[in-house]
């Protein structure tokens, strides 16, 4: 599981920083993009991310620095030939603005968008076999969401040549994997821990979004391998932040480690920074484990 | 006048090329920007252009590699504190969707935005003392217009120290500078070429946005000094540019020849062409002064 930056910077553009999007790539060859701002299309094709594996899509709040790029990018995916559907999780009122768009240029897109309008607590969003992705409520001017991707295990991990020397047929492999014992024809109790090892652990990404400091939200990001916390400023500016309904670094750390994560990626940096290594040392203090993410950092969790 | 391109792909992006983005800097601080593809005021500050200049924008049409830009950029000069209006001529749906943008981000911009649907036939839009901006339709596959910006002659050059020497008044120089005669008190004339020169001449550029090859605008781009004309293809692909209503290179060069032009820039390259060489080939075998348009280029007129 691996999380690529294409873009950190809040809204007023500085310093070639771009706005907010981010590409979760899942085991199974699935990517998820998580916001979508001004220039993601430009930011994929500089990283590297292949449009095909984007099949999911998840937009926190309708401030332009976290979806003005979304129209470029479904009109490209649809220039590009896609017929794979998409499904696009965001503020209710973005199917409207994308209707309209479409409708403006006498355009239709030819694949499938499956919209499906946030709510406004939590839920789960997305169960897939590999995958799941739930969201929250963070609290910022206007509604926004957090969301957790979690990668699941893939059940235990067998071990071909200890079943075989027991005798286990193939058919029953999978059932192996997903922890049950195997009994012979002639009532002999093959355990399940002698023919499998424990297959790699569920692995959690929480994604704070756009937000003041809040505990409000904590029990749905506690526990997660790593956390995105937005940091528009440094504590010098906390008064600024809470106004605005943004966090400063110090804030995130401290959200860090009440959650208990092991690592705290931070970004949504202000214009007003041009240097960011503030960033890390006001943050460090309180949490070590922490990266100032970069445009194209990528992030194994 | 200068012209200084922001961006020249068309819709699928490639190569980090923008889509379209031009800005017509004028006599007296004035900047027009014609078109604002997505990342435009990326480009903008990539390639100094100054947001305060900036108080016309004209929209050629609804197809998003034209305007997807306009959310970010409008917002970013709210961001920036501008209070001066803005002049914003375009297809009338743009109005709908720019305050839809705002009213889903329970915003306001804070500063006027004068919008200003563009009518369906030719029409004068903007007269102001030093510059006139001129629009008419081509044909595309959506309603779409081309452009003349007019950078007006400041009349006659005064010469200051001939006027003084047959003792004309100070405030009679304006009339002069427009071209009278003065009649001193005791009846004797004054010509007007005696005491100036002429000033710098009238300066033309025209744009014609995205169209198939078509001569029924020809009339209304005859005589301007510099023509920007679209040139998605190449003429290997002329039959794929008439179905998408586009053009090639040699079709852009033929209009340049019948335009009776001294300049002709080419732009809005398809993602199909990496290297743009055969863009030069082309179209200077029916039209020598062409110039294949890159990112950051300025040109003079």
């Amino acid at each position: 599981m691996t999380i690529t930056i294409l873009g950190n910077n809040s809204a007023l553009p500085a310093y070639e920083r771009h706005p907010t999007a981010q590409v979760v790539s899942l085991q199974g060859g699935q990517d998820i993009l998580l916001d979508c701002g001004e220039g993601t299309q430009t930011q994929m094709q500089r990283y590297d991310v292949r449009w095909g594996r984007i099949n999911y899509i998840f937009i926190s709040h309708l401030h332009g620095d976290h979806y003005f790029g979304i129209f470029g990018l479904l009109t490209t995916m649809s220039l590009l030939g896609r017929t794979t559907p998409l499904h696009l999780h965001a503020p209710a009122p973005l199917e409207g603005l994308i209707n309209n768009m479409l409708s403006v240029a006498s355009s239709v897109l030819c694949y499938p968008l499956i919209f499906h309008a946030l709510p406004e607590g939590a839920a789960l969003l997305v169960d897939e076999k590999l995958f799941s992705v739930t969201c929250f409520p963070v609290e910022h001017r206007i509604q926004c969401h957090g969301f957790v991707v979690t990668q699941k295990t893939r059940g235990r991990r067998l071990l071909p040549e200890k079943a075989s020397s027991y005798q286990i047929p193939t058919y029953f492999y999978d059932r192996l994997k997903s922890g049950e014992d195997y009994e012979t024809k002639t009532g002999e109790l093959i355990k399940n821990e002698w023919v499998t090892e424990p297959g790699p652990p569920e692995k959690k990404y929480a994604y704070c979004a756009d937000t003041i400091y809040t505990e409000s939200f904590l029990e749905h990001i506690t526990g997660a391998d790593v956390i995105y916390h937005e940091s528009t400023y440094l504590n010098d500016n906390i008064e600024k932040a809470r106004e605005r309904f943004h966090s400063t670094a110090g804030q995130a750390a401290t959200l860090a480690v009440k959650a208990g994560t092991k690592q705290l990626l931070l970004g949504h940096y202000s214009s007003r920074y041009k240097e960011l290594d503030g960033f890390k040392s006001e943050a460090a203090a309180i949490f070590a484990n922490v990266e100032v993410t970069k445009e194209g950092d990528v992030f194994e969790i």
